[in-house]
């Protein structure tokens, strides 16, 4: 098989994406250079935050290109190597996702054991998704045992192991928001104390039914009136851990933005804005945690998996819509 | 002299106070009991954070009583004791102002050297004011030499303090935003590299200009536009110690709120409250640091004195229109 199809952004989505934004694109499958390798990808990511980078504005990752193929994290197995320590056969991890094959410097690949967890977990749990909801509760937000916790989009991929993590580092009461009724049945199994659907009522009354006591973590991952009805619940010196603003990404008007930010002073809180590429120092300590976790059977982890990279976009469009269960992956 | 006259709280008022809510009530002057001492007030401060105390609402510090008097900083001459280690002609520092003469326990006072400074220094730069602006600026934003810094109402007792204390630390650059052209003027007489009159046009542009490469640190007294434009001028990793949000303590309706908090997250920035009681600790660095600079002559502090206990009320209303250069203070 020598043709390799990828998916191009064909125009740049003007509030809510569509199938139109994006573009099928069939290629030959590249050879590799001298310290280069190719991939054949099992699996990839759609992530939230690739919405902002189809826009062309300045951020900390640079924005997609129109007429190029996306990128993101993708897992899979290598076909052809030109560099020393990686042979075909290896399983790797990196960044070039949305597409069949991919050509990259062998620097930017991670070998990955596929015999110590299926290889889509590298994408999930053990990748970058379980080290942002690791680094977020325990590090930006400092969460302590005997704390209240409380994470909207919970029953996405970082939300559903925020909850788990605190739970098992002796968070005293944990609560979720999702966006259906099935989700907060989820979250209940996943051993959160409470959940509810945002869709019932304002944030800020269900927040407030469901931790009477007041929260002290905030893990946010929507922004907007989850954030104002987190800083509302807040307990003296209360921390957020700012991760994402999904209700924001599409939002052709200016955002919904919290009108009581004159709580922090009084309360002492602190917000705090992270990536969790600021803190690579965490991964040895996360992955000893995390594989532990896994081996006796103490966090579940869910994947929503779409097959075929020409339903990528699909799947993409799926997660803004929040039609994913955990992890939203792609089987290539 | 038998009689003390102090302003009670005669009703709460809706949006911006007036005279109204304000009433002069003559008392006799009281007689201490066992471990008590009486004061005669010889200045008394006024600040922005009564205005809340004049809701009747939960906040961390209880709300002022109608009908009652108000209370807040003061400083003055013992004039009867019943508490040992402090006897008549000593002058203290106390909590019970808008009133001539305080009863009060002598464990409430705290004695000050009025041979060190004159006594009003107690309630501005060697006092909570001081404090307030070492504290916010290099214990919760943790500025460091090198960085920019932004403060808002940069003409008050302690954003004048915070600006000079920056220089003082070696911050880069000090920009300072001011309500009226004098104040701008002598925001760059205190050594301000850059000052602007808020009234000029949108505070985000006016910021960019005066702040063209960013600012690592911005000391919020205002909140509202000015903290929105702070996070859109904060380079990476950036802080704002959130002290005041003197914008929106009279707002009836729900006040103005930052759009732009989702750039908290690609710019890992912190918002962090605070109140100065939370930092006694750095009481004695500060009182060290802040009698050698005045020693020095390298701190200016500027104080607007109104004369009369009758007009206490005018200075606080005064206060809140703006009408202070530095710390506004009532000479009882």
């Amino acid at each position: 098989m020598s043709t390799s199809r990828e998916i191009h952004l064909a125009s740049r989505p003007q509030g809510w994406p569509t199938a139109d934004n994006f573009r099928l694109v069939e290629t030959e499958v590249p050879t590799p250079g001298p310290g280069q390798i190719v991939v054949r990808n099992q699996f990839m990511s759609v992530d939230p935050y690739m919405r902002g980078r189809m826009n062309d504005v300045k951020s900390y990752v640079p924005p997609f290109q129109l007429d190029a193929p996306l990128d993101g994290g993708a897992v899979g197995e290598v076909v052809a190597s030109e560099a020393e320590g990686i042979k075909p056969g290896d399983t790797v991890l990196h960044g070039l996702g949305w597409r069949e094959y991919a050509l990259l410097d062998a620097k930017a690949a991670r070998k990955v054991d596929p015999t110590l967890a299926p290889v889509s977990a590298y994408l999930s749990v053990l990748g970058m998704t379980g080290l942002t909801a690791y680094a977020g509760l325990l590090d930006v937000a400092a969460m302590k045992a005997d704390e209240s916790v409380f994470v909207s989009a919970a029953a996405g991929s970082v939300g559903s192991l925020v909850g788990q993590i605190a739970k098992l580092k002796g968070a005293s009461r944990v609560v979720g928001s999702a966006g259906s009724p099935a989700k907060v049945e989820r979250l209940k199994a996943l051993g959160f104390d409470a959940a509810f659907d945002y869709h019932d009522g304002l944030v800020r009354d269900s927040l407030k039914a469901a931790a009477p006591d007041g929260i002290d973590v905030y893990f946010d991952n929507v922004g907007g009136d989850h954030l104002e009805a987190a800083i509302s619940s807040m307990n003296l010196h209360g921390r957020a851990a700012i991760c994402g603003m999904i209700a924001q990404y599409n939002a052709t008007e200016p955002p919904a933005a919290p009108r009581n930010l004159a709580l922090l002073i009084g309360k002492r809180l602190t917000l705090r804005g992270f990536l969790v590429g600021d803190h690579g120092h965490l991964r040895d300590q996360f992955v000893q945690d995390m594989s532990g976790w896994l081996r006796d059977g103490k966090i579940s982890y869910d994947e929503t998996v779409v097959d075929g990279i020409e339903n990528a976009p699909e799947a993409f469009l799926g997660l803004l819509r929040g039609e994913n269960l955990g992890k939203m992956l792609v089987r290539v």
